[in-house]
């Protein structure tokens, strides 16, 4: 409980999904989270290709619902640039939801460069920025003296990235084998539970909205790669890009396969892995079905092998737009934690 | 990677198998703590019944060793009593191992007292004082403004607390569910996979050191109970006792039981549970089989309801000298994350 209460303004760069669910998440938790943690979290800016809304004593509902509508009328929009927002308006955190691109990670490397230069913390769940230019991120976070924080890059809600840097403090990580991408997880437990073909699960995967149009990049393995070059850079030191990662996807998994596997007491999943010695991996593999890696539906989970604690498992939702904003909130309260 | 390295001196009090992990601990992690957290963790007493060893430098490991083989001579015994080593030795933490009593908390809670009333934080695995005082320790180290964690009392190495309050900051938890003894958990792990009845099984545990000579704490489902008093305190800020659990232990269980829930996919496990609205039990349960609470062998588990994030499972040993002394040394290094 704390008594004296802190404003932290942020700014939401993006307001799809994720932005959308950070904005809600704010609205529900704002009197626990004062009460809690002494934070009186206000959102002064909000940027995305439908507008930018703008009010330094913090947004209200109705502009919110404004941008999120595209309501030019309702919601008041400035006559500014996504990066004018992140300069000119003062705020204490940026928080950066656009789409993840991995090709060259833009607009959300301009976003983040932009806000670390201006003197922002800087929160996100954009992947690519990280995966393509980890170190140089870091260093300008560092040289800036603020917080570059992503917990909601890898595993959405399940906590992986500060569990290992603070809960496992003191531990030396021999590797970490995980399944970090939940379509491809959907796709695979349907498979082999129905007997079906990939093309048919694949189908219905997309009908229910658990993968996308082009399910290209999360079949392919393309994301549970970028995840795992998160990891090795963040946890391992590693310099790596997705062009270090050895990637299969799921595309040739037969029901045959997964019915062999079955008989001889495996699963097949989607696994990622980095380890110390230098792997970087992602591939279909047999995990035993007593293995705490055989989790199934949409779930995400990780192993984390040390050498004092043993192995830590985690298991959690590795997507959704509550998740995600779950694991920005903790982010941005950890900012404060010690300041 | 810090550059300045600050100097953090700690007493051991309770010179076992943790407090021996401990000592472990340290000398195999210290170069790689200061490298990484800019510590350097000095032991300067240790206190047991085999006798009191202290120097302001930091022990030699001869001390240390002379210590734990109780060769009074190699250790130059120091004529002083335990709580004369936690007051009037200076140093900044304490670890609390003496082994957890349940009954009156004693020694641990003289020790712990005493310690944060000297100005010292507190970093332990002892259960009984927490279960048993929690509020009137809390007010203390507040008072005080001294840090008293805890990690090490529910779940050994498996990050749970900390898990809750800092990387799930911002959820609202519902509930907390889980195998918290593993002893228990072999013993119905083993019992399901031989079809043997529990008496066999627990002579067996016995035998190989994972059940105590009177087992009556781990069996009868008490040890469990003082868990989930733990947690009920510190993370639904209950103000409860072992007396406030309703428990059931293992003992009754047949084969025959564990026959019929296998036949219906189901496993029977140990699970307490706590949640915010006043449950507060520990009691055989049928867990599915596809559960993430199905973990086998001595392994403990939790899952973690909350209202963003969704449910958070974590798996880990939840027992084990090196595993206690990894979830010490995380709270010794995260008391001076912010410091």
């Amino acid at each position: 409980m704390k008594t004296s209460i802190k404003t932290v303004r942020i700014s939401v760069i993006g307001f799809g999904n994720v932005g959308g669910g950070v904005a809600e998440v704010i609205k529900r938790k704002r009197e626990e989270i004062a009460r809690k943690y002494g934070l009186n979290i206000k959102i002064v800016g909000i940027a995305d290709l439908k507008g930018v809304v703008v009010d330094e004593n913090g947004l209200s509902e109705e502009a919110i619902m404004g941008l999120h509508t595209g309501d030019k009328k309702r919601g008041k929009m400035a006559d500014m640039t996504t990066v004018g927002v992140i300069k000119e308006i003062e705020h204490e955190v940026m928080v950066e939801a656009t789409p993840t691109n991995v090709e060259d990670g833009e607009p959300g490397l301009t976003h983040i460069i932009t806000a670390l230069e201006s003197g922002r913390h800087v929160v996100t769940s954009n992947k690519g920025p990280l995966a393509l230019e980890y170190k140089r991120l870091m260093e300008l976070a560092a040289k800036r003296e603020k917080e570059l924080r992503f917990e909601a890059t890898v595993g959405g809600a399940m906590p992986i990235i500060s569990l290992v840097r603070e809960n496992l403090a003191g531990n030396g990580i021999l590797s970490i084998t995980g399944i970090l991408n939940g379509t491809c997880n959907y796709i695979l437990t349907r498979m082999a539970e129905e007997g079906l073909p990939y093309e048919h699960v694949l189908k219905e995967a997309q009908e229910i909205g658990i993968a996308e149009a082009d399910p290209s990049k999360d079949v392919e393995g393309i994301d549970t790669a970028v995840k795992l070059v998160i990891l090795a850079n963040s946890i391992f030191g590693r310099n790596a890009t997705c062009k270090d990662v050895e990637v299969t996807g799921i595309t040739e998994i037969t029901p045959d396969a997964l019915q062999l596997a079955d008989d001889a007491g495996y699963v097949i999943k989607l696994i990622g892995e980095v380890d110390r010695e230098g792997c970087l991996k992602v591939a279909p593999r047999l995990v035993p079905q007593e293995d705490p890696l055989n989790v199934g539906g949409t779930m995400n989970v990780a192993t984390i092998k040390t050498d004092l604690a043993g192995d830590i498992t985690v298991i959690g939702k590795g997507a959704g737009p509550i998740e995600a904003a779950s694991a920005i909130l903790s982010d941005i309260i950890s900012i404060y934690r010690c300041r």
